[in-house]
This record gives structure tokens, C-alpha cells and sequence, in this order.
């Protein structure tokens, strides 16, 4: 049995590790942190997880992490870092936020505008893209997960790019994304009055994920590419369907797919000319890639999703821990998807 | 380990209970039946289910059930009796449907509208509120399990009139009820142009459940008891919630409840004058009941919040099931909640 | 044509001021006041309104009320009596903050916790509810609009109680409502994470528009009259439905209302038998009353469905403003609603 | 005034029709034809529209024609042309159905999988997309209103077509839709408990509507261009947004779409670096189109959002039955947009 701390557990990726935990057989949570709801039950934050024993929350300095193994930590971007840095020598950490996403410091400032407190950690932290990364986890103090949105691009591109099976500079990924993305802090944005019944994208051609895809993509390609990306918000609370416009012949594209996560646990590969849908994979760790041919000859269609609360961070978070514990990796996330 | 067949597998409780076996470590499905969609892989009916590997969907007549050791019976009314009456003698039964809950051939008929083709096997029938008929549960070969709306209201009221604490002519289920309850087939006024933003009552004080309603309370009092029962249609896709008008002593009902769900590992009482919501059990087998008293004095406002495809039918069913069985009770089904 | 000044306008019941009054052939905006974001055009705050041709946001003190005739008031409640108290005399006022419903200060002082600023103005105020108080609001300087919950309960329920056709002492408001009516701001139980897909009550027996219901109730029965009131919140984003249970003679009932609303534009009368759905008043001014009887004999299930931001609101004020500038009252109102 | 017939008055665009027509001063409804629910009260069909005074649904052959000066036809495909060609000589038609969309019979037979039965009125058909064939829409006898998809491609792409401002090869339309778009046939796929919470593509490739866009783009850019296409279904009512991707200069792009539509009074073009949002047009006639540079100097993400029953079918339709009727083409479709 291994002893889990959260930091950051009054956020819904907190929550959402909490849920995953709660029926993963190798997991106990011993500390919850949150400074602002010091004090109160775990079930006074979300009461959907009223039924479980869990430790009350506490302030993150005050928490005792001596018999801790491991700490998920999902706290905002910025102070993430500075919480790890002070954080014991001998935990192994899963950190939720942007902060160690970016191997290279003038990235960093360039997608989140300051100098970043913990070069030293940055440099040591692996990023949580596990089926690309998966020896480097294992052995890992640690692990960056990744961007929600970054993920569903990454998964079907990145084989891709690797074969040289794709036009690198004819890359577009459309984005659509649940709101529970956006977390639980009270925006106007986010009110059920302004996003239900409406659909429009945010942050295009500047979304910090792309910082991400740019990493990734380039070291892939094995020169920069700089993908077009458009995330859009959808009435709904979980859920990520990326639609990929891409330039290269569909079945190849198929056939390498298919081969590259044949043994993986938790991407799946539809049959060829089969689009994907996020009510397929609600709640659940699965990612569903499809690719469909497109009516001009040469390019392609693929589609990819996944639960932003669960392959997106929490779920990809506890699969990272499995594998940084020596654990199956698959412990604790075979949950079914939630349908209807 | 179980062996389990699923007939009408194809709607919405049989894909609620292969979703819940997934992770059931003592229930093996060997047999999935649906006599329209016979053929069909089950991962093309429901796609969400892809990633489990499932026996292809069967005719029922073409079922050998020689290896099974249970059949969940996900049929709808009428249909399942003419089934389970052709059912080999060796076979534990769950049955889904309203068929084998009311226990007067007269009251199936008034609420049916029509004679029982099985009145030997409706004498047998054990109702599968499990926290009222636990132990007749355990023996029983054949369980119906109780309407997703029926239970709602039972659960709270029930200990009340055993007690005799509240005004058995003054009792008010207002109810209302997620979408997922109409099941899969297409009807206009499920579609969702015609159910999102909006909301109505239907059915009112002539709803089915009613049946149950009096069979169930008319015991406990000792007397006829007719309630007053309007459920109203949700623009969500689970959940059910009952707003329960009594007359009575909030105090009293308070204490009542909690003393007599204390042991129950799927109820749960909230703190005095807290309100129960669905969000809080969405995809769970737990009901949250909360006591709230009203303005006037001696009277109360009782709360009941459940999953209406869960505890209102499949992880009920399970949770039956198990005992059937043999096993502990709580077995696969203690799933948290999926929130947001 | 009559010049309009908005003030409070930056949130939903300006914006549907703004939206009626777009269509309306009478009225002409002349001044939008918001203080918090004055300078803003408006289809800033509201984009979907950009394409009118609309006076700038400004502070309301800043406002030039010279050549203004009528006045809507949505701001806060407390805010309002202090800024219509500092109104110019010639103003006429309708105000949609609940400042002005109450006509007992200690009623005031009970339900809103706080003395009243402006009790010569709370004297002359005349309570909003077309139907009852038509003439007095003709002649009316400041009208206050009635709660968007309390409509949907009076409208059906007071002819009843003025025929003494109901008992007094046996009402129960079951009531659920749209997200809308709680506002634009930025509150975490209002995001659509925690919204959509759950239902729950809230403020269960202390409701502040239970302070109209005691008014109103104790007022048409000559006595005092105690109602139940339960409200619920919605995961839609318009739409009150109130679910009445009360005893009588629900033939009797049927044709009370009937007889009462004959000639009322926009309340509704359905089918006897027939309940109401909020689809069927969306965006719109009507008010849908349907009588069904109970299963017990001599009692009765009311249902009332409107629009909280139209007739429990906006609309509302535009109709009393219509009846104040001597217009005929249903312009601009007419707008069919919008399904789906 | 101008009486107006309606066939095909059951479904959505039926419906829509009727609701903006009844605030339309100069049409006045004087048949309803729906054949299998001939003889009902609409308010029965639609009981959002009870409070309008209406003529009962007919059997479009028991129909008089005699008096009527318009006909809108919202029949199936296939139905409607058969319809139509036996319609009396002296009618004016808007045609909501695909039958007419496409001039080419060849292209017809390719898209639509027949043979046309009316060709004769196919040649005189004008394409109902107002901006662009104003002039013969005037003096029409048959206009044939654009897919809803159609339209929020075709206006922002096509002055740049005409201009030679993009890339012809390199046209990408993302697109997502609401349900009411898929009519109120009762399909499992259209279900609320399928539809909401999740978002998926379909039809990828081979959506009809693509038979207009290869027409209008064809014709525009004076050569054959093939777009590609994805729609995918929104879990909301109403609202298209098209997010385009295309190659070309966006300061350019935004100078002409800005002159293009100075004097058109239903399409804006939001300030430059803006999105389009689908909840800003909501039952409205408006298009919203913004012009946002991709990071990638040269390319350029152009979006387009409109009500698909509004501007998208029927409120079009409108508009076109004005300019044939003569009158002022606004009239009647100024409503503004229903947010929240």
C-alpha cells in the first residue's frame, strides 16, 4: 500500500484523483491539502465523496509528509512550483499544473510570462505523455502531466511525425473542450447561463498548450513545426474531441496508428473511417482515435478523445504514479466509461 | 467466480450493468442476449463498452444456459415474463422489470392492464428493495427489482410509517426524474430539441410506480395508504430526486432514519437540514436522504436523491445479485460517484 | 415614443429589457446605466445585442434624466431604494429589485434583514402583479416587480383563495427554476460544471419571496395564510415551473381560473387535465396554468410555467411600464416563444 | 397583407416559421399542411404556439390555394419536389427542402441519389442565399433555401473567392451543429440521453451540403474547388459555428468581408482578431463573422455563426419571401438574438 498526498484537492482534478483513488487497490490518501478550505471535511468540498474516510483538509505546510511515498499536487500554475521546491527530498511528485511541462526555460517564459523558480527541478522533470515516455517515468522523482488538450493532439500526431508519414507544416488541430477544463474557480465565462446552449473558440493561436505541441512536434519531427490549434469551449462537462486536418495518405496513417498502440492499455484505434466520440470515453481513462480519409486524395481526417478530468490529468496522473511506484499500470483505472 | 447472462442487453439498464461487472470481481458475463440486434459485437451498440471483451449479442432462445449461474433480465414489461417463465429451473433470477413487483395479481392488473402469464413465478418473486427484503433476497430464486422512481420514495418513507411518526393521508412524492429512464428507444418527446431547457410533469396521479407505492406503504401502516405521486421529466441524463412532503416531526424523522440506516452501506442520511441533490450520486449505487423542516410546524420536507440506472435498477440488481450469491453484498459496487 | 433609461443594465434582466424593447414600437432607449462597467458600448457586455444601435453604458449618476419618461431599475436589491430614491420627481419607475414588494417595514425588515432607506417611497410603490393590481399601476409612479418564483405561485393561487375555494392552511409550492434567475455573477454553485446535469433545492422554507406569498396569500383570504415553498434549481438556463398541491375541488378550480383569466393576453388556461412544460413559454410573456386532479378525491395538482426572465421579470416591467405611459399593454410583447 | 401557406407545418422549420411570422405585419397565415397530422390544432403539434389563432392542419391536397400569394415548403427532400410541381402556376415558393439547391442535375443525382422529378423547375430555381442572388430572388417564382450548413460556409468564403484572396486548394470548414437541425423525427441517434454530454463528427466527407458548397465556390472562383467538410453535432438546440481554416492574408481578408457587408443587414463582421459565438445569434436572423491571423503568417481562421433554424432555413426564408412579396426584406426579422 502506498501513502498519497494531494495538494490542491479542492480543485476538480483533486476531486476527480480522489474518485480514481478511491476504488485503486494499492492507494491510501493520508494528507489532503487546500490552504484556502483548511479545516473542513473533504465531503463540506464535494460532497459526491461524502461516503469515503478521508483525512480533513489541511494548509500544505502544515502537512506531515514523512510517511508519504507520493504526492499529486493540483495546484494552480506558478505556485505549483514553488510548492514542489520546498516539498522533501525522498517523495516522488505527480504535478497536474503547466509548471514542468516545458523542458526549455525561454519556452517557459514565452507561454507563461516569468522566469520559472525551479530550473533545477525543470530540468530533472519528465514529461507525462506516458505512452512516449513511459522508461523515463518509471525511474522519475517528477512527472510533468500534460496539458488536457495537449494529450488529445499529441497521442495521434506524434507517430506520425515520428514515421515521416505527414506534411509537418500542414498540421491543423480543431478542439472542442468540456468546460470542467476550465476548473471550479467562478467566472463569469464559465456560468451555466453563458455556456450552455452556445458553442465558440477561445484563445486562438495562442493557447499555452501550444507551447506543448511546439516541444513535442519538433523533437518528433526533428525540426520545428509550428501547428495551428483552435480550442473551442463545449456545452458540456467532460469531454475532448480534437479533429485533425493532416496532409499524407490515410491508410498508411491507419496502419501505423494501429501498429504503435497495439499494446497499449488504454488508446484504442476505431476501425478505419470511424470517428470518435467524447460520450464514449466519459469518466474513463481511454483515448479513441479514428481516422477517416478525406474527399480529397492525400489528406486526412483524425479524430481523437478523451476525458479531460481523466486521460486529460487525473486519470494520466495516477497511471504516471502506478508506473513511478513499480505498480501495474493499469491499477486502479480500468473503470468503464459512464454512458448515458 | 459467476457466471452471468444479461438478456435485453441492448438498452440502457444492460449496458448500466455490463458497465458495472466490468469491475466486478466475482461475475464473469457469458452470455449477452438481444434478440433484435443479434449478431452485433456489443462494442457496436455501445460503443462506450468497446474496450471489454464481451460475448457477441444472441437471441435468448439461442442461449445455453447450462454454464450460468444468474440472469439479469433487462426485458421490457410483459415481454419478461413470458421469458423468465421459459427459464431453466437451475437459474438465479433478476428481473428489471415491473413484471414481479407487485405481488396482487389484481394490482398488476389494475397497473398493467392485462392477466400474468406467470402467476406461480409471482408468488415466489421476492421485491428486491434490498435494505426492506434482505433476507428473503438471499434465498430467493427469482427478485424484482423495484421502479427507479419507486425506491426514491420508499426508501425515506417506509421507516416512517413502520413507525407510525408521520400522517399516512398526508403524504406527497414530487418527483423528478433524468431522461435516461425512458430507455433507448427513439420517441419524439425524448429527443433532445424537445427535453433540454425544459421541464414538466407527466403521468400525474396515474404513474405506475404508484402500484408499488401503495403494495409497499399499505404494509407498513398496517393499512391502505394512498400517497400522492408527480414525477416530473429532468433536462439531464441521470438522476432522480424526490421532494417528500410529510406531516410530522422533523426532529423525530430525523433521528428514525439515521438510527435505521445506520448500517446500510448505500444510504446515507445528510446533516439535519441539509437538501440532497443528484449531482452528488450520479453513476453511484449510494441515495442521499436529507430532513428538512418546514416553516410549519409539524411538518417536514424529506429529500431522496439516487442514480435512477444505478441504485434505481442495475446496481441495485448487483447489489441483489450478490446476495443471491453468496457474496458480500457491497461487492463491485462501490464506485464513487462521477462529479463534474 | 418614450425615452427609456435602464439602470443596473449589465446584468440579465437589463439585457432582457434591452432585448424586448428592441422590438418594442413605443419605447426609445436614451441612457444604459452600469456603474461598475461604464464607458463600455453595450454589445460589449452583451454581444449578442451589438447589432442595436444603443446609448453607451454610463454611471447613473452621470445620467441626464431630463428628457427621460420611464425608468427600469434592475439593480441589487438594498442598492435600489437608495438610488431611486434620488431619482428626479418626474420619473416614472418600474423597479425589478425586490426593494419595493413589500408593503409592512417589519415585513421588510424580517425577509430582507435590514431597515428600508426609502419608506415614503415604499408607501406609495404598488406591488407589479398586472393581473390584480391593473389600475393602481396605471397611475403608479414606481411600481415594484413582483419576484420571478412568486408570479408563477400567485397567479394561480389567488383567485382560489379570494373564492375561498382551497384550504388556507394545506399549500404546498413545489417549484424549480432556470440558472438565469440567479444572476451574472460570477458564483461557483451557478458554474455549469456544478449546474448541468444535477438538480437540487435550495433555500428550502426561507426563500425570500415567501415574504410575497404571506402578503399576498394573507391579503385575498382575509386572513393569515402560512404556504409551503419549495424551490429547486434547474440545469436549464429559463423557465419556473411551480407543481401546486392543494385541496379542493379541482372541476371548481378549473373553472375559478378559467372564468378569472378570460380575458388576461398572456396567462393561459390548458385542457383541464393538462400540465404545464416552461419549453412551451420560453422567451416569451405567457404564463401556462394547468389543472389536474389528484388521485384522492378533493385534492388538486396546479401547474404554472413561465419565463422567469420575461413574465417573472422583464417582461413583466415592460408591461406595467406599458399600463404606466398609457400604451396599450401587451406592445412590444407579443414575441411567440422560442422552441426549440 | 399577404397570405401565406405553409406545407410541411409539423416539423422544426414549420414551426419556425410560424413564429416569426407571427409577429410579421405583412403575412398572414391562411393554410397549414401537414398530412399525417392533418385535422389537429396546431397549438396540439406545437403547444408553444397555442396563443396564436391559427388554421388547423390540413391535408396539403384538401388545401385551397385560390387565396394564397406564398407558399413555404418545409417537406422532405424527395417530397417536396413532387409537391411543388403540382402546385397551381399562380404561387410564389420558398422551398426549405435540398431539392432544388442544386442546378446541375448530374450533381442533384450524385448527392441526392435519383433522378429529379421536377427538371423543368429546376432550371428556374434561384439558391435562396439572399446576399448573393437578391436581385433574382426579387423576381422569382421558385427559391430554394440554402442548407443550413451551406449558408455559414458560403458567406464568408465566397467574396474571398471572388476576390482571389485564398488558396482554393486549401479550404478547410470545421463545423458543428445543433440538433434541431436533425428534425423532430424520432431517432435513437437524436435522443437527449445520446446527445447530451458529448460531441462527435458525422457524415466526414460526404455530407450533401457539400453539393452546394462545390457549386457556389466552383462558380465564385471561376474553376473547381473541392472544400473539405466535417460537421460534427453540438449538444445544444440551436446554432451553427464554422470554423474555416484557410490560406491568405487576414488583414486582406478582413478589409473585403468588411466592404462585402457593410450594407447587409443581417451579416456583421465582428472587429478584427474576434470569434464568433453560436449563443450570440440564438433565434435570430443574424450571421456573425470573425477574422482571427493564424500563427502562421499567411493563414488565417475565419469564423461563422448563425442560427440553423433561423438564418441557417427559416428566417432566410423569410427574408426571400419578402423580396418576392416586395416587401422590405427586414420585415419581420429584427427580432433580436434570446441569450441567456
Amino acid at each position: 500500500m502506498n501513502n498519497i498526498a494531494i495538494l490542491g484537492a479542492s480543485g476538480y482534478t483533486g476531486a476527480e484523483l480522489v474518485r480514481l483513488i478511491a476504488t485503486h487497490p494499492e492507494m491510501n490518501i493520508v494528507a489532503l491539502g487546500a490552504d484556502r478550505k483548511a479545516g473542513l471535511a473533504y465531503g463540506k468540498v464535494f460532497p459526491h465523496l461524502r461516503h469515503l474516510d478521508l483525512p480533513v483538509l489541511q494548509k500544505i505546510k502544515e502537512i506531515d509528509f514523512s510517511n508519504v511515498d507520493l504526492v499529486f499536487c493540483g495546484l494552480p500554475h506558478a505556485t505549483s512550483q514553488r510548492v514542489i521546491l520546498a516539498l522533501p527530498e525522498h517523495l516522488k511528485i505527480v504535478d497536474l499544473s503547466a509548471d514542468f511541462r516545458l523542458r526549455d526555460p525561454a519556452a517557459y517564459k514565452k507561454w507563461y510570462g516569468g522566469d520559472h523558480a525551479a530550473l533545477e527541478l525543470q530540468k530533472i522533470a519528465v514529461y507525462g505523455l506516458t505512452e512516449f515516455y513511459r522508461d523515463a517515468i518509471k525511474s522519475a522523482r517528477l512527472v510533468a502531466g500534460t496539458g488536457c488538450n495537449a494529450i488529445a493532439g499529441l497521442l495521434p500526431i506524434l507517430p506520425l511525425l515520428h514515421e515521416n508519414l505527414i506534411d509537418s507544416d500542414q498540421i491543423i488541430i480543431n478542439l472542442a473542450s468540456g468546460v470542467s477544463g476550465a476548473g471550479r474557480g467562478a467566472k463569469e465565462g464559465m456560468l451555466h447561463s453563458e455556456v450552455s446552449e452556445g458553442f465558440h473558440a477561445y484563445a486562438v493561436g495562442n493557447h499555452r498548450h501550444l507551447g506543448e505541441f511546439d516541444q513535442e512536434f519538433s523533437l518528433a519531427a526533428g525540426q520545428p513545426v509550428t501547428a495551428s490549434f483552435t480550442p473551442h469551449l463545449l456545452p458540456q462537462n467532460r469531454g475532448i474531441l480534437a479533429t485533425i486536418y493532416l496532409h499524407g495518405d490515410a491508410e498508411q496513417i491507419y496502419q501505423t496508428l494501429v501498429a504503435r498502440y497495439d499494446d497499449e492499455p488504454f488508446v484504442y484505434i476505431l476501425p478505419f473511417g470511424e470517428a470518435s466520440a467524447t460520450r464514449h470515453v466519459r469518466g474513463s481513462n481511454y483515448c479513441h482515435i479514428g481516422v477517416v480519409p478525406d474527399r480529397q486524395s492525400g489528406r486526412v481526417i483524425v479524430f481523437s478523445a478523451l476525458d479531460n478530468l481523466t486521460k486529460g490529468s487525473s486519470g494520466q496522473a495516477i497511471q504516471n504514479a502506478n508506473l513511478m511506484l513499480g505498480l501495474n499500470e493499469t491499477t486502479g483505472l480500468q473503470l468503464a466509461p459512464l454512458f448515458p
